[in-house]
């Protein structure tokens, strides 16, 4: 029985530090309502989608809460999970979290379509510094306003509905490590989930990336570990201007061969569609891939015994 | 001051199995005297570059035995030795190594300015299969003819007259392995050489996969772990059709942002010949990709702990 899944990517224009949470909630819900209207069965929102991408301030107080969500979900958000639910659709999206312990994380969950929540993951590869550059108009400060994710790399098998795949989920800056992408790939992962937020220049100092080669950098690192892991990808973008720091666009879904099948032309709110046959991941697996039969762990430990590069004398 | 390190890629046409050692090495010879001319320092050979893909034939005795070199260099390899050590430039090449032991691996070399050997390697990811396919005219034996390599990924430091790059050798598969990319960028690594033979169509069953689809394989996976390692990358093609059976050509030189400098045109033999700038892996090795900042290797056991997939039930 073939196990074709229909996936959207709903990427989103820039949300303004001064947008209602009503507002984005509305754009959100409009671009799950088109992805619907497709015949969609899982929408991928971005990385942080309800709120503007508030670690390029340095802030405190009362704006900084507000920025972090302490339960998922919540009255804020509800309507885009009753939504979802009343159409049947699933999603993931990304968000600030602040748990009752006070801890927080760059989070994201998926749904199923029967609105649950089928899986959580906190972001691990946090880039950016924990204090601020004074020399820098905007700042990268995710080291400062999230603790790392403790929730490793956890797959989960999706519903039934869905052709029941291996799912793994990605924050952002996590798509160019491929150690996390192998660590989903370990478990058989056949379809690798992802919001971003990246910057159009590079926010930690110099100017010698334009957006045109940051968008580059992001579409290269999901094709070529979608394909060195035998999975459907899906990595979607918040875009465009905000508050005059600019968010690469590039939202792509890309098949186990690494190659685009749907790609956003804007840099605004746009639904990619694409059914995925999660039966092409098979041959990859199976064979160029086969980890079991070709894998050489006793040579890698240098990938777990060491933390930072080490050249040689 | 600048580090600029002249970098040729000399890609082969074909060997056929009929063709004799000595017009093998004279084409090499020719390839490296043209990539002199153009003033190259390091010059990259393929894998398995003094023969044919012997791999592909089910062989035994005589045959299979001359395919293997008892020393390296050896006088049928020594004037390619010689005209390198007269010319000042060194050179990667890929060959069959049987060991005084008696042991066969699948190696490379890289030579000085001054002839020395600097590094060597042996091919950590076998391909293939140690069994023939009996319904299949050409074979993929890798796993029978050699053992796996036993020297981990080994970077060492290129000579001043270079730069002082940090290099690493990879052989043909292993480019599509993150890990051994990883190994590597864990040393520092500025440099990174392979050489290839890859058939233009998957040989252990199927032809789903064209020559298309495998040349942007083997250049998607350089340009990726180029990028995300911070490091230049060369990877050398023995192209064109051996006995009829095809290999792909698509050798590339790749920049540390994943930017092709160079690629070659053709299915035959080919110089590529860039100017590689190493201070330009610094930005990636700083930034992005600085591992002592970055890196969570808390996270990433199952990378060492686990062999093949484990789906989740």
């Amino acid at each position: 029985m073939p196990r074709i899944l229909r996936l959207a990517a709903a990427q989103m224009g820039p949300n303004q530090r001064a947008d209602s949470r009503e507002a984005i909630l509305a754009r959100m819900i409009a671009l799950l309502e088109g992805a619907a209207q497709q015949g969609a069965q899982l929408v991928v929102f971005p990385e942080l989608a309800f709120t503007t991408f508030f670690p390029r301030w340095l802030l405190e107080g009362a704006e900084l809460d507000g920025y972090f969500e302490a339960a998922m979900p919540n009255p804020a958000v509800q309507p885009l999970f009753d939504r979802a639910r009343a159409l049947g659709i699933g999603f993931y999206v990304g968000y600030a979290e602040r748990t009752p312990e006070g801890q927080h994380f760059n989070s994201a969950i998926i749904t199923g379509p029967d609105g649950a929540i089928l899986g959580k993951y906190r972001k691990v590869h946090l880039p950016g510094s924990v204090e601020p550059r004074a020399s820098d108009r905007f700042q990268q400060l995710e080291k400062r306003y999230f603790e790392y994710g403790d929730l490793g790399f956890p797959a989960f098998r999706g519903p039934a509905a869905w052709g029941s795949p291996v799912m793994g989920m990605l924050i952002c800056n996590d798509r160019r490590w491929p150690e996390a992408w192998r660590a989903y790939g370990l478990q058989g992962v056949e379809l690798m989930v992802m919001g971003y937020n990246s910057a159009a220049y590079d926010p930690n100092g110099g100017r010698t990336e334009d957006a045109g080669l940051r968008t580059f950098h992001s579409t290269l690192a999901a094709q070529a570990n979608a394909y060195m892991n035998a999975t459907w990808a899906v990595s979607t973008a918040k875009a465009g201007d905000e508050d005059g720091s600019g968010l690469i666009g590039g939202s792509v879904i890309v098949d186990p061969n690494g190659l685009i099948v749907a790609q956003a032309k804007s840099l605004g709110d746009e639904v990619l569609v694409a059914d995925c046959d999660l039966d092409l991941c098979r041959q990859g697996k199976e064979k160029m891939f086969n980890f079991a039969a070709h894998r050489r762990p006793e040579h890698y430990r240098r990938l777990v015994d060491q933390v930072g590069a080490e050249p040689p004398a």
